[in-house]
């Protein structure tokens, strides 16, 4: 074999599993058991260097929204929308077994009691490894959310064409 | 570094980040806020270029059945089901804050307020746009659906390998 | 062109359309609808030939739990929790359209008469297929389950972190 095909057979080999070094989450779900599972993802991800995008759509939208702001749309329908949806992470609930409130306390309660981190703490956390999160623009205009609405540390509101450019060389998960 | 080498070291950069060109959707929620996230993604993908497909599954193959159409399946079983699923894309649901009917309808006046395309514009922009709508034939099978009782412009159904052989070298995404 | 230039072009060409031959999917769900098409997906991928693993976390773990086995944490929550769930894929519910238990009989039957496996059988089919199936270790912890309440033929409990060095060169759904 020349040079040239033997560096044409490795790199066939090779070429056939490529690794993505990157992690890219469509965030669809507010519910505490899918922000949970996304921020775990997330800065396991970014631990093991991957550069690491959540990209906040729909419900997945709502624990970015600051603890202290009532969500106050223009009109009467984004107000009864956002008062069903209080936004932050301190009152997000489960999808199943929800029990009044009475299932995400619980979960809350197993999570600390096995130092599993609380959505809280995983968000912070991965802010500080420098995971990008990224809020759906279309989401925040359908809701009349504005940027001060929102917690700090997130990167420009983005539409899909954003988050899908970035997932071509990623791994991808919608969650 | 010869030009053998100078190739080797450039391609094993470049390699490590194969952007895919294509995106591969697998949409199993039949809601309005499952549908609606398919058809943006998928109409913001084929606007960038990329080959699109969205694999209907499940609950996901509803919005598929033609409006003008009641699914009447051979059994009590399948009409039951039928019964509480309309098909089309005039009848669907929030997976969540349905309020019998009120969410959803919200949503669409949130969304004609704010220049977001309805559910049926998407498809018929997707359709436009090229992007290929696979109905699953297992889900097909299993409800009594017969390639009439769909809308226009469907490829063949297809099964779960024919998904994944698409999936090979694109961005995946489960919704 | 030389050589050098002809496999450079050719290389690019390629390149840029790399196929996964690997099926990584985050089963998060555990109701019967999310459970069947995780179970179809992989068996089809494993009959192409792909490595295909299932990560199992969240609510994606109970049907991995003994149908003999009831759940019994160390505490009242997870007593409650587990209550709630009574894991393996003889208890699984819908997620929608559960009518107390008459939804998932009706599909099960529905299935049955088109020939589409049961759970459990697509279950014992992946595992004869080589199927690699990772329970999540985070979650064990959170719901006090140990290895013995777990089905025969799972590979070791894993985090996170293992389940996306997996994912790197695979396709990838979280369902």
């Amino acid at each position: 074999m020349t040079d040239t095909e033997q560096l044409g057979t490795a790199l066939a080999a090779d070429r056939a599993k490529p690794k993505a070094n990157k992690l890219v989450i469509f965030t669809w779900g507010g519910d505490l058991d899918k922000v949970w599972p996304t921020l775990i993802l997330a800065t396991s991800a970014a631990a093991m260097g991957m550069e690491t995008i959540v990209f906040f759509t729909f419900w997945g939208l709502f624990p970015l929204v600051r603890n202290d702001v009532r969500l106050t749309g223009d009109n009467w329908m984004q107000k009864l929308l956002s008062a069903m949806h209080r936004g932050g992470t301190q009152h997000l609930k489960l999808s199943q077994l929800n029990f009044a409130g009475a299932g995400p306390a619980m979960m809350r309660k197993l999570a600390s009691d096995h130092k599993v981190a609380s959505p809280q703490e995983l968000l912070e956390l991965a802010q500080e490894m420098g995971v990008r999160l990224i809020p759906c623009q279309m989401t925040m205009d359908l809701l009349g959310l504005s940027r001060e609405d929102m917690i700090d540390g997130l990167e420009e509101p983005a539409g899909a064409a954003t988050a899908l450019a970035e997932a071509q060389d990623a791994i991808t998960l919608f969650i």
